[in-house]
């Protein structure tokens, strides 16, 4: 089943956990793929083949049961094991992200925060402990850490990167505006905040022109 | 050839954008699709398939005109003439897209900020100034915006969308962690940074169990 996911595919499926989770929580135990479309928005067949790469098996005119769709999604994302994090640079993003509730639904926890300003070390922010970046190597060698998030200034991405490679990081999640260079590999997924405003600026541009063509999910 | 544009191609398009003013930074003028897609490693097919969205026109064997590439990217998008906005919500996480650097080169300014919180209010942030959200309204009638970013915790979010609404806003870029309820002429993307996440999960996992699928782009 896991042949070539497209990152599209993976890109939704949170949005299906979020709503199953919603619905769970209203006390709803099945689900059907259509409905989940219209709720979301998005193609009948497209949720179909999106639910069937994570191997989830509906019964047709019956539906899914929602915890086992939960558990489907989760186990295809390994997010429902814990996948502890360091996090390098605690400027306005990186405390955003620190104190981001919604992480905790994926399973990512971020144990260490690094930063090389004297101002910021030693403090705690969102209950995570803020300490000289100098400290990443030897922390790395006391806990198996495999995710790196960067949110230091784009000019300095590029060496905390490389120093996260040399500490172990096997994934690292980029919120910096610039491409890194890194070993292949070395899993690499930026942030990149300005695709989804091109989705935006898109559509806007099409609504102004009073087009009817749309984007499509 | 704006028939149906797929949000993949849209998301990509920025870093065609990025990508090709390195080169003209770097004096080059002519590009071709292939090195394009060596060099993003994303497919061949892809990339021309992507660039022929926006109307460009290459010339076989010559390739593209770096200039040309970069215009017709940008008036696809729309990127080409600065869209105002306003921003609700300084806290962290407003305050990092207030301070980003990277969106002068979408043609988005950010032209004022809203926060009810009073220790908030009256300051200024990377230059732009922080306003009373009471006075959303009349600032509203005053400039003709038609983006708001929504930056608050998610609790209040769906408030705050509706305000914008009603002041005129036609598309909402949200990076509250909630799907806004709102009309459906109302233009609304979403930050999902879950779904980046959920890339990155899938692929270290992938890595993890020793496998060669991998998530296409």
């Amino acid at each position: 089943m896991d042949k070539e996911i497209s990152s599209a595919t993976l890109r939704r499926l949170p949005r299906y956990l979020f709503y199953l989770r919603g619905l769970q929580q209203k006390g709803e135990d099945r689900i059907s793929a259509s409905r989940i479309a219209d709720d979301l928005d998005v193609q009948h067949t497209q949720v179909r083949k999106d639910l069937a790469c994570t191997g989830a098996e509906g019964v047709p005119k019956v539906g899914h049961l929602v915890t086992d769709l939960i558990r489907s999604i989760e186990d295809f994302l390994n997010w429902n094991c814990s996948s502890e994090a360091f996090l390098v640079g605690v400027g306005h993003l990186g405390t955003a992200l620190l104190g981001f509730k919604a992480f905790e639904e994926t399973g990512l926890r971020i144990i260490a925060a690094f930063d090389s300003d004297p101002k910021k070390v030693g403090k705690a922010l969102h209950g995570v402990e803020v300490l000289d970046l100098q400290k990443l190597p030897s922390v790395s060698r006391k806990k198996r850490v495999r995710i790196g998030i960067i949110t230091v200034p784009g000019e300095h991405a590029q060496g905390v990167a490389e120093k996260m490679v040399k500490c172990g990081i096997q994934a690292i999640w980029n919120f910096a505006p610039v491409q890194l260079d890194l070993p292949p590999e070395v899993i690499v997924e930026n942030m990149e905040m300005q695709a989804s405003l091109a989705l935006l600026s898109f559509k806007l541009k099409q609504k102004l022109a009073g087009g009817k063509n749309q984007a499509i999910d």
